[in-house]
């Protein structure tokens, strides 16, 4: 695992895998152009749709000389699709939620290092027992899927350190400036995971009604739900993890009453044709608690030059008032 | 407003106001130990209840020569409240939650600062409008009283930061270590907020139970509810506001059923009789979801003293993985 030391000596690591879901978009151009510019890109897996990874795996491959890496939601994947990417060598493997048992001998029979992404301190255990090279320690503010009881960032990632040292942690979950970058490090993490952030970047082929609804939204306008996954049938663990999007006709008509919209069949069928009659986007917009501090859409390149100059703006203010330099009041 | 770069410069603010709920135990000795150490000490308002600051507003006031404060829950006070806290001089007065203009014109006409904790972007703008001179940003995490649906403190802050600027603003919630001072700082903070682990303090003058739960508990057993403010009667605006708790039995016989305990004059009067033959304590114990970094039980001043270092040494540590100075992968 010589590449983990190095890894997360990175600033940025996109992460925008809910950006595969349903193989509706490519991402092998954004996770490529990431790691050009000094990230470690990471291109989300297709979670059953083999098509789909191995149309944008040799993209992002093909695309950089520099390390990238693909990521998976554990519950959805078998072995056959991790085994289909590490034929292009990734230089990292990152498995989110759910057991990652599974897949860990086949990863670390590979030169690729594991990336395991937890959201409470059972999943943080579990990642350390298993071997993990990186943890990712994900706050509820995190866009797209996470807990349905996350726990915040801000005293989470400290908590994650302490308890995976020596592994080291990046930080997930709103952080979309070199500010949240600087408050990771600041929490001991060795990086950031960045998604909602990179969804507004000229290579993310989103459609332009999504980067537009995440330079507008507002944080506030963000839930966690599961709602849309069960109007769309999009077969989640809801009991589990929810999703963090911005607001939506079905999430306002259907809130607290998940269980009884699993039962109504016609409700899901009027969902489904409220998509093919163009009533409703085709899917939900996934977008985490800082979407407000997203207000342009640069090149994946610049964003991530800005991200780290702005980080270190952030540390060097930070670095001024630190307490010992601080006036005393009163003399 | 001479004072308010000095007081934006210290460090630890601790702000035990929930600790003062209901008047049941003192705070003047715990405010004046984290003044007299280098912090702004704030003293909890006793809202409601006049003997309660004449008891314990002097005794802070007698206890350091350094600058400290008074911190009042806006919704419960009348203008008699603020004018008698003046008559001692603070250096800062704070007002949470809920409309501060009917006050400010007072502290204002005084040499105080006046604080305002808000929880969302419509109460920032507000405070910035009735002319604030410091703004906290409270997240989620925070223990005790905030918003029932609150922003989390890692994203907020910065947009804080940006809407009030130039007007410093303090980080609250989720903030228990060096770290996240180190964090608070990296976000554009001038400090932070520091409530819950000011309560496990040999000056906090807590029954001994309430620190134990505090040093044993875990952030993802605390929980926002209104349950026990309705329970036990505390006449609070439970629409908009809840309070961050330790798990409680109650909390689990009524979670999600407000209006039905609202309703049930009788399950309050069993409330009251728990309270009476010992079954259940008397309050809730109020506490922040960083709750799982608090482990010992320091003197304030050890504890101020501690957290500038720990800050100190967190920003270091971030500095060396500043972007700018890592290795690139791959040469």
């Amino acid at each position: 695992m010589a590449l983990s030391t190095e890894l997360t000596e990175l600033l940025g690591v996109a992460a925008p895998d809910r950006a595969g879901t349903d193989g509706r978009f490519g991402r092998g151009a954004l996770a490529a152009a990431v790691s050009r510019a000094g990230g470690l890109g990471l291109l989300g897996g297709a979670y059953g749709d083999r098509a789909w990874p191995e149309r944008e795996v040799p993209i992002v491959a093909e695309g950089t000389d520099q390390p990238w890496g693909v990521g998976f939601l554990t519950w959805a994947i078998d072995a056959g699709e991790v085994e289909q990417a590490l034929e292009f060598s990734p230089a990292a493997v990152m498995l989110s939620f759910g057991d990652p048992s599974p897949f860990v001998d086949r990863i670390r029979r590979s030169n690729a290092v594991l990336i395991v992404q937890v959201t409470d301190l059972d999943e943080a255990r579990r990642a350390v027992d298993v071997g993990a090279d990186v943890i990712v320690a994900q706050g509820t503010e995190s866009g797209g899927h996470g807990a349905r009881r996350g726990r915040s960032t801000l005293p989470f990632v400290p908590l994650v350190v302490d308890l995976a040292a020596p592994v080291p942690v990046l930080a997930a979950g709103g952080i979309a400036d070199g500010r949240g970058v600087a408050a990771a490090l600041a929490l001991g993490a060795a990086g950031a995971l960045i998604g909602t952030r990179f969804q507004a970047t000229t290579e993310a082929l989103v459609d332009r009604s999504i980067s537009k609804a995440i330079i507008e939204g507002r944080g506030q306008d963000t839930e966690r739900n599961s709602v849309l996954d069960i109007a769309r049938g999009a077969g989640r663990p809801t009991e589990k993890y929810t999703a963090r999007t911005l607001s939506h006709p079905y999430l306002d008509r259907w809130r607290g009453r998940e269980a009884e919209l699993v039962g109504d069949s016609q409700a899901r069928r009027d969902y489904q044709d409220d998509v093919a009659r163009g009533a409703i986007p085709s899917l939900p917009v996934w977008a985490g608690e800082a979407v407000d501090l997203i207000t342009d859409l640069p090149s994946a390149a610049n964003l991530v030059t800005t991200l780290a100059a702005h980080a270190e703006d952030a540390l060097t203010w930070a670095g001024r008032r630190r307490p010992n330099n601080r006036p005393r009041a009163h003399g």
